[in-house]
């Protein structure tokens, strides 16, 4: 949670990290968008999660998941499952993540790290967009992102992320900050956001010497970044247009 | 509550955080100070937080509360109000905490940023301070501090704090620390919080590059400095003392 | 959580951080080694880690006690003495709690700091291994690990690492990494991890400016160890081995 808002402040958002059922109704419709993450998921939180899921779709408003270790247990998949009902606007997850949801099942795993490369997850993306009609995003060492017929692959970002607890709840976090702006291309936005995110871990790379470095190194990067700098290194390619 | 920790740690302080209500008749009368933050409420913590208050004063301990995002949601401003009931030594929050826990009122905001400046809030915070006892301190461009009559202006500290969270978090950890080592002298205590902080953030951005190397500087510098550095730097300015 | 995560990370472990109790039947079997840290203990997670703690043994994975401030308050201590029963592989804590453990007894004092020398608690450990079947090891100025009977010291370290909130947890993870690799050298592989960690925080003390900085190198450090740097600087001493 705090990694993930030290990245909405430095690129320009504004975060609040709210549990209670009791104040999402008064809450939930100040925000330009909502991010639900289950990382930590407990029974207590889900009610409240759902809420906040609902009250931003009657606001208006877009709200993305980030399905952390969706297939590490039958209750977060149940519990993941019944928000993806909830019509989030983004679904953003690694590839083994993206595979369980789209697939309904159990994914026997070491928890939270993928075992399955993002390309591998491109079809199980594929479906898990056109059964939502979320746009669905697979980070990889290419990141996807799909609305279920489009495919656009996101290539930048450095594989260290790995070694950073919380680098993919982030970008998830600003993949709803990016989404907030203009919700009729949420896939570019997605796209973006991922981009960024990527650019700015390159930067911060250039200048670290191991995960702990990189983690601040990234966030001052992203702080710092400019349009001349995303421009000249983003790299996002369209892998297939047609259906 | 890590930024929170640390910034104890390397002022000097021992903190310990806790979140349960068993333990806090054994646990609070042990403390030196008390510091309360409704940051991530929930309904289940709310009877430890007020439980704790009421240790803390019985047993002639100081608390501080911090009131974050007061006015974002009916819950959260009646939680507060709540708690101000409960002999807070000291209050801060930013100018939009103050107004909405001095006029009872939810304030529709972004949530944990000020809408409003701390100069605007002085009059809410003199009126708060009346009403409760309370040291009220407002943070800010200047950051004030009153005691309903005096006001005194703090005006150390450096504007890229706002994009890290949890420093307004930490100062008021810090304003515990310091009221803790003498309660005759709170609202000197707790000026000298806000500019020993704002004087290690000063010297931290010297030396960062962005929002994150700031948050290591600044904490390196809370650990390294001296009275010296302290003394040649600090601003604190009387705005009046009549009433 | 973060850090302790982090660390893992860093030394090329996986970590998962649960909460609840609905999904330890499912995901605890599929851990290599389960770390039980009573940090932030509240009476709803006491549940979900005895569980844990009890699938752990049966799928005959070992798992680490942390038994943080384990004698500030009587609800605490009674939460850490029903684990303890739960034979864990490796309790690790500092001198008091350790005292605290071997004599079932509330020990007032500031909470997560010790107030003992880890050499007064050498023989509260050694008794509490003896009476538990687990590896104890006390941090300190030298860190010692017993089996009740053969009694290690563990040299490397540097001070300022009791000025950063949750380096004992993250130590404490990182012993529950290390004994996964080899059930049949508990003692030794909990001393390695005691003597790594304890290098990379010299290495990164090298390069440090204060706490902030010093977790940074740290974890830096420790993702960068090599073999050779390890042997080189690491000091293990063994105090006894008769009985």
């Amino acid at each position: 949670m705090d990694l993930m808002a030290n990245t909405l402040l430095s690129a320009g958002a504004s975060p609040a990290m709210l549990h209670t059922l009791e104040e999402i109704p008064d809450f939930t419709p100040l925000a330009h968008a909502l991010c639900l993450n289950v990382g930590t998921l407990s029974a207590a939180w889900l009610p409240a999660m759902k809420l906040a899921a609902d009250v931003a779709v009657r606001s208006g408003k877009p709200w993305v998941l980030d399905p952390v270790a969706a297939g590490a247990s039958g209750f977060r998949l149940k519990a993941c499952l019944e928000l993806v009902e909830l019509k989030p606007a983004v679904i953003r997850g690694n590839g083994s993540e993206i595979i369980a949801l789209s697939k309904a099942s159990v994914q026997p795993s070491k928890g939270v790290d993928s075992s399955h490369d993002s390309t591998d997850a491109l079809e199980a993306a594929k479906a898990l967009a056109q059964a939502t009609g979320a746009i669905v995003a697979v980070s990889g060492a290419v990141d996807i992102v799909t609305d279920g017929n489009r495919v656009v692959g996101a290539h930048n970002g450095v594989a260290m992320l790995q070694k950073i607890t919380a680098t993919g709840c982030s970008v998830t976090a600003l993949i709803a900050a990016f989404v907030a702006v203009d919700q009729s291309h949420t896939l570019e936005a997605t796209a973006a956001a991922l981009s960024v995110f990527g650019v700015a871990s390159e930067i911060g790379m250039s200048m670290a010497n191991g995960p702990a470095s990189l983690r601040m190194h990234l966030i001052d990067s992203l702080h710092g970044l400019d349009e001349n700098a995303v421009i000249s290194r983003v790299k996002i390619t369209s892998f297939c247009e047609e259906k």
